[in-house]
């Protein structure tokens, strides 16, 4: 399983993703969920995959080879609409390819593809199994893939399109925190990354492994926080603890 | 949808579940999934259910039935291990005669049966579609049913066998709460209950709508705590939202 987020606030992108596969509980594995592509100063391109593992490699690899073999591909696109697009297309054609002959297997993959492209707004984009997408707006500035309930809460509490982007990361990797607690296949490390606005370049991304303090001490924070919180809420009163309250 | 939970901790039973149901969003309304019966200073059972509503009526039905027609019922059964075996069998064959006719439609349904009989102790069992089922134990004090993974984190941070059942009610709303929030086809009324362990009655199912002053002074208190807590965070780093910190 997989879990990968991604923000769209009024400062530029935020991204997070954990990097654990698993093909049933006795072959789990550490693989990249994060890719970026950049023309320095013109394009950040940014795709998270939840799904099918050899579905989403397929995809990526037939992305790249686009690159190195077509006139047209997504750096040289003039939208990140038209990346959805191009992306959205290789997933339903990967996805048509490897069901011909095995019907009953799930090939599907979701796709998050963000970024920027000269002078438009940085956008985001949710690429379905069967190709089409739906974008990310003010009123619902983000989206998951992959095991998204348990980490759901956090945002919707929190996350709004005004949100700062260090808050956003730090909400972002609370929502991992909430998720890796609930689900064992969703794993340690995680790539995170923060893009601002207008930038056009990308940052390295940056890994948080088990021995990583900086994440170490924001789930302790939060984990005492929330306890602290609980311990200090109203009283409820219901039969029969009313006459101990 | 719906979403059930049930708390057996050292003191006693905590419960909430709640009352909406529905067959698509435009057939939306509300049953009652927190059953109760009781022979008063001998044994109270309770019911939580979640899954096909017709089959969920047809088992509370026919456990009813059985009590007023056979010589062997839920009300006179040695254990609550018992009364859990007899769920299953009906549970069971409710879903067999359903389906037989009708493939391709989902008449599954989940239950929890709760309660306490003469000198047992609280018991809590995860009745499954298939009939058979589950215990909750000193390690997995919990178990939730139906829309369960928002809720989930809350319950996994605070909850241990040694919980309090004020401070137990107060963790399952909250859970309740992430959950109304994040999914719309969970909705209120609510109804919860506390059982405390020797009691061998029950109180009044307590009810919460959306008028319920106290729950909305918990909902307000934890979503404000949420909030400041998030405030509160140590700022975390990541490429470039070092050179601004």
């Amino acid at each position: 399983m997989t879990y990968c987020v991604a923000l769209n606030l009024k400062d530029g992108l935020v991204l997070a993703s954990d990097s654990r596969t698993n093909a049933g509980i006795d072959h789990i594995a550490t693989f990249k969920k994060l890719h970026r592509f950049e023309v320095e100063g013109e394009r950040v391109i940014f795709m998270q995959s939840a799904g099918n593992l050899a579905t989403t490699q397929s995809v990526i690899s037939l992305i790249e080879q686009r690159i190195r073999q077509s006139d047209h591909h997504i750096l040289n696109t003039a939208s990140l609409f038209e990346v959805a697009e191009m992306v959205g297309h290789t997933v339903r054609s990967v996805i048509e390819r490897d069901s011909g002959q095995n019907q009953g297997v799930n090939f599907n993959c979701n796709m998050l593809i963000s970024g920027q492209i000269r002078d438009e707004a940085p956008r985001l984009f949710h690429v379905y199994p069967e190709g089409n997408f739906i974008e990310a707006g003010v009123d619902t500035p983000y989206f998951q893939i992959g095991e998204s309930k348990y980490g759901k809460p956090i945002l919707d509490r929190v996350i709004h399109h005004e949100t700062t982007l260090e808050k956003g990361l730090q909400c972002a990797l609370i929502s991992m925190d909430s998720t890796l607690r609930s689900n064992l296949s969703v794993g340690l490390p995680l790539d995170a990354l923060i893009y601002r606005n207008g930038q056009l370049k990308t940052d390295e991304i940056y890994r948080i492994d088990e021995n990583n303090t900086q994440f170490q001490q924001l789930r302790q924070t939060w984990s005492e926080g929330i306890k602290n919180l609980f311990d200090s809420l109203p009283f409820f009163v219901v039969g029969s603890n009313q006459k101990d309250g």
